[in-house]
């Protein structure tokens, strides 16, 4: 039985009292925020847990083996960092931290400390990234040639930080979860329409071996799109997360270098076959991740979205940051 | 009466000369082209119009007042050079030519002899294009945030251009028509995966007051895509090229700055409304750009897709090239 | 404030439960279900009510003013007699009952104890329909056409009905909302593949001045589908209910007759405008239907959706049933 | 070699000389037009042809093997038989007669005669169609459930037939190739909102086995729909003709009958899996039936699309306008 405590219970914590509460082997034993109203919320709901406005309560209580941190990134740091110090494991929301070197101290003081850090990159546990996952992992798709995700909408505008670090943590975590290699350089490009933050971005991530990753993120979209284009040798994905059915497509397409001859030729012919629509599982992701983080800590496994993966994601998000700020240079890793 | 000849008859000259022909005031009176089965297509449809293997017969042809060049790029700085020389007034296919350099020459040509030059950048002249345009020019969007258009498939492969000159000309000239400021500067990222000309590719230009525009070119994509946004501070414009019908949505879809208190608050509030898909002419544009070429000739009017217009699709593609090759710097124009 | 109880608590009661006990003129005095886990999960978020097993209980509770009746079909006319015998208001799932004869004894009784019966057509009291009805309502769309409906999907089978009784009803109240006239005559064609109830059926209804009606439902399509056309005479509206947002797309589309001369000329000529999506209100259904209930009793109101539109769907639901039984007859109203 | 004339050269003849001149084994020898104006256009791309005004110079014709009828349905039988009398094999556009009794009449004589008559029912040798064929075939479907096609859209109005013999002919000669049995009887619902004929109509057949299918026919619709569903024990397909690729999607959806237990339980489980869109050939389906024709003719084959075929569907018009017309009773074939 693994005895949780929540900080934080604005938008995403219900979520995760509902699905940690939901598992047979763990038990939400207190949750805290700064707000009365979300406290109330959380005892119509839960009568039996502590309620408590300071954080404090949580992170020193003897009887809580582990703490999930679901507040703004700019307080991660400090919040994890107690939570490791007073020997409790940690599930903390994406963006891991608001720097690499934030993050890096955590990853060392968890392993001195022996205790598991993991980084809620939902997306990870959805059906349909398992599904793509797997097609790769079974060289399906054959080598890969980029990954193209859009993810656009109108608002909701953060008041702290950029439309990079309110979106495109999402698909860094997929293209790092699916993308054996790792970046070589990142590029970044928007602008701010309103209050100095940038309200849209596009990013470019190069990897070894000609494989390119490009991010399109925009709070100022009439319409909401989240579709992401995955280009291997032997099929391409289309994955439409909006779609209720068929979210993913595999294609049956590609091309081949033929021997064009004269100045008219072509010198690659195409293929083109069937489509298949996988189906893929609709089970709520977070349910999923919940489960894992428990066993992993219950069985001391190593997750794979732990503090190194909320690193390599971190890491990506500043050196984006600095590509905008400086329209000069591009940031080499 | 234009008396016209056509110098190159492959895949857009037949339709060159269909419109041309089709036009009262207009007459071809020639075409060329090296391949001796197009001239035989040519004749079997145009009985009474000369063919020839040889352009100079069309260049030195004392019965031609315009010449329609619908060749490679590469042969358009010689072929126009030599028409314009020769009197002739020119339509020459987009890009406009494969350097700035070239272009500006030709300009200076044209000017010197009181010649036209027209660069075919058909897209202008489709009613979707037009009803943006009026609608920019109406204000009804307001002040411009973004332009954005994804224009993807599987191939068709060029064998001496990349990506980036191949599709991103349709988009930089429509972009170039919409927004009034002036590119400031060009970032280009993009890969190839097969003959070392990039098959995919990212630009982003910007423009001054904070506009933004984003361009996604791609031979290697699974599904056709002809899609752009075009952000506005009143209304958003969804322009989607495959549909039948309303290929213009007209988003009344914002947001303003609010007066947000506190940490938790947004600075910002939306904006919702009805959205419209006004309807769009039908007509074949090709022909519409026929009519207004003969006319700015036969009339003396200088044309909005003029030598210069040409010019400005070519430093930007100039520049993206640039841009793509050195991966350390952004090319300012 | 109306003190309301509620039999039945299964798929739908909850909804009702949660909607009417958020009103702040109503209160949820008890709840009644056979099955002992339904009344452990609303006590469970619901702890001050009074859970039964007896729904005489409820039917004879002095401090209940209006009772909900959310059970099958085939148990409405007993429960809802019973209720209106004992001075209840009635809220009461649709189809009315299971009989026009039931449903005309229970309209007169109501009558006779001044009492108000709401038929639960929650369709009415979305934004989409409500904002048809305003259309129609404006004279927007001109005179009537047709009405056409398409409400197919895998499943969800009903042991009890078959798919005209489980899914037209809610077609039909939104016909009998939105079509002044009055059915003239229904058809209806289908078959079973099963149990012996019909699994997919089409009807057509004939209203006076050519006005049709036609529904499909069926519960063996691959694929959920819930469109409904409207045709008339100035505009047509498009109406699919499984889109996010543009749900309703109204196209400025129609014909007028011509004078054609000759046997090759059409008699018609063909008017084609703009499409315009009106934003519509996104509010739960339920909960407007349930503040309107209780407005209706506390002011004595009579509802459109009273005990008459209830019988006005089911006389069409039991001609369909004779019309479809016997292949031979049309069944005349 | 097969030589050929036609007759008829509006709207759908240029198709039929195009494709039937473009075999290697077959010749068009002359076309007949009562409008001079079509006899230009012919001669224009076709130079070597007869034209004429007179159909009887087809018709009697010495160097003429077959004739294709390409005129309104009204003058097929005379036009038919008068070749059939002189020795021509006949291709003739559907519907194949505008009454049962003639169409016996001119398959009698075919047979007399030993001619081949092949009725135009394109649609069957498109890819869509020859791909669901196989797939039936293949019992990749199983035992069929039902056949539901919608085929709408704003006009085009027909002068002399109403929407049923205008549209339904494609969609009653697919059903005709895809289902084995023979149809039972035939309901007929719709109305006309201006010339007398129907313009939007409904039809269901019934076939033995609780096989259905339902034909939607509308030249008053806002939007155009070509989308066929067909329902079997194993697989399910909707065949969205509109679509650019994926026209066809497969479905691993279905039902089974369970054991429910009480009155709550259902009484089927459901089974939903992958969906797959078979590559399906582009070829123009005219051209296929082309080479067909001729095939049949020079090698003594019996078209599966021959005078039978054409008069099952005549069949089916002729019990469907009963069915409209006389609203009380269903007609039995």
């Amino acid at each position: 039985m693994l005895r949780v405590g929540v900080i934080g219970y604005g938008y995403w914590g219900p979520n995760i009292v509902r699905n940690f509460s939901g598992l047979a082997n763990c038990e939400i034993v207190a949750v805290c925020d700064q707000n009365l109203q979300a406290l109330k919320r959380v005892l119509a709901t839960h009568p039996g847990i502590d309620a408590t406005c300071d954080a404090q309560d949580i992170i020193a209580a003897k009887d809580i083996d582990a703490v999930a941190v679901v507040t703004p990134v700019s307080t991660h740091y400090e919040l994890v960092r107690k939570c490791l110090e007073n020997g409790k494991h940690v599930f903390v929301e994406k963006p891991f931290t608001a720097t690499v070197a934030q993050a890096e101290e955590l990853i060392e003081l968890a392993e001195k400390k022996r205790l598991t850090i993991m980084v809620d990159h939902t997306f990870l546990f959805t059906g349909a990234v398992q599904k793509i996952k797997a097609l790769i992992e079974q060289r399906a798709l054959g080598a890969l040639y980029y990954y193209d995700s859009v993810r656009v909408n109108l608002g909701l505008f953060q008041h702290d930080v950029n439309v990079i670090w309110d979106l495109a943590p999402h698909d860094l975590s997929i293209m790092d979860y699916l993308i054996a290699e790792r970046p070589a350089a990142v590029v970044a490009t928007g602008v701010s329409h309103f209050n100095g933050l940038a309200d849209m971005a596009y990013l470019t991530v190069y990897f070894p071996n000609n494989i390119i990753a490009h991010i399109h993120v925009n709070w100022l979209s009439p319409v909401k799109v989240r579709t992401t284009l995955i280009g291997g040798e032997q099929k391409m994905v289309v994955w439409n997360d909006l779609e209720a059915d068929e979210k993913i497509k595999v294609y049956d397409r590609g091309v081949s270098m033929g021997n064009g001859q004269g100045v008219y030729d072509l010198l690659v012919s195409y293929r083109s076959g069937d489509m298949w629509a996988p189906k893929v599982e609709q089970v709520e992701a977070l349910r999923v991740e919940a489960e894992y983080f428990v066993d992993c800590v219950l069985n001391s496994k190593k997750p794979f979205n732990d503090g190194a993966a909320g690193l390599r994601v971190v890491r990506l998000l500043e050196a984006a940051d600095r590509s905008l700020k400086n329209r000069r240079h591009i940031v080499h890793l």
